[in-house]
């Protein structure tokens, strides 16, 4: 049995972006809490900075059974940037190495969660546009991704020795 | 010493569904905040669609003392459906197969924990009535669930041989 | 270095409840959320109903260092009951075993999440005056508690051994 | 490659405040949610008490590109309390010995976790200024938080020499 769905959103992602090594795509607790919302993201830590400017919200969810149609639509909405919302669905990022696009997406997740944590609770105040766009320079970048995401593979690959599975 | 309310409630759906193989049911932490508020889950993830017009909020709580009438109170409520949010109780799903019963719980709750966090931070969309119907019908069938499921068994029996249990 | 408030604390109910073989505190994460609140736990869930008439709320925190004097009021605020919310602290147990004193814990912890996240969410429905009641003599029972609690404890045991501690 | 946001805030602080030993900085869920809110945390458990006028809020977020003069306006900003929150950023604590910064660092961030749901869930109740006082001299203390802070070391080294990687 071939999940269908994931192919035919992860094929449209690697046609349409030659510079995306890996695309990371689940339906986390806190990813699809968020995305049923309706919204992007408020820039309002500096981690939430990667993604100013650079996330879409995909608003067109069409379910599971149009998996062909619906990944080249998300392909098209995505554009250059390097994440999407994906209404009443889930989180979706990309990178030009894996470690970016995993860290990517665990960096994500975890500014869903710290929104819904936030606004749930009180009022945010946002990052001004300068400050914002700067720091996505830093942080944001393909490189910020890969120096990040690394500590993560170095974890699973010694716990994945320590266990005896390599 | 017997858990006598969880053989009410147990004994009294496979006597009314015999395609049930296997029932769930657990006071978990987000099921039973969810079912505390007297609603239905809303259709606003494609995880949601598995429970479209296919799970009751059953509303007649009459306590544990009560467990043989209220088993089968239970069962007439839940109907033909393939899950119950037991309100001021829990959660209550069925499968044709016990990878699927399981899938369901977990699929369930999690639905329900985040439809808390979204309502909690915010207003939501829901899913339109005809996406939501053509999405069940790949997501929440039978097969979907045992195929879902699976992994989770694959993983534990794997977790328990390594512990030297088995 | 003695804990002085925690000796101030228990010695004060074991003194005022001979009943009590062991009380649990501590400051939980939702625990002392909830505390904050200033108000006893709503009757939302067959859970809650345990401490259903059969918990306090001590609302005159003076702080850790009169820890003697805020002990024995501590006591004599709890009464004849199983629990009580510490205002501004966190919660404590009693229990005529040790396991029912740790489930009472665990349980009221778990049923002060619950809450925060319902209260959050939306609008809680009751469960009504007598099934409350009727449901707090099964469940509320110490003989429930013990029982509830002996699970913890045998897998706290096997894991201990497991490990190589015991 | 050096992550020298890091390293310009921790200088920063040990140049400015020769009585500390230790800083702890990151961006953890709650702690960057809360930070992101505007404010200080409310005095409502005992707990908070020890950061009861002895932390403050770093408004003045300017992102990760001018890290050297963000350091330097961050310890300015710290004085001569225990810990900051940096606004739209994170979490900073501070200690004169290892485990005392560490237990603040996971101190404070459960206070924001809590803070965030009680506010989330309804209406708290503040400690009055006196006994905030008087809780922070004790809990606030810098023995008190070595004292809190090494069963955190202790079940660190155990559970590193059983790992044995020690």
């Amino acid at each position: 049995m071939l999940n269908r769905a994931a192919f035919a959103i992860h094929s449209a992602i690697h046609n349409s972006r030659p510079d995306v090594t890996c695309a990371a795509h689940s339906h986390t607790i806190y990813g699809r809490a968020f995305c049923s919302l309706g919204k992007t993201l408020d820039c309002i830590t500096q981690d939430a900075c990667a993604f100013y400017n650079d996330h879409v919200l995909y608003d067109n969810f069409q379910g599971v059974v149009l998996a062909e149609e619906e990944g080249i639509a998300i392909a098209k909405s995505l554009g250059d940037k390097k994440a999407a919302l994906l209404q009443n669905h889930g989180l979706l990022t990309t990178g030009s190495t894996i470690e970016a696009a995993v860290f990517w997406f665990v960096s994500l997740d975890k500014c869903c969660h710290s929104q819904l944590l936030a606004d749930a609770a009180g009022k945010t105040i946002k990052i001004d546009h300068e400050d914002a766009e700067n720091t996505h320079k830093t942080v944001g970048s393909s490189l910020g991704g890969w120096f990040s995401g690394k500590p993560l593979f170095d974890v699973m690959e010694r716990d994945v020795k320590h266990e005896g599975w390599l």
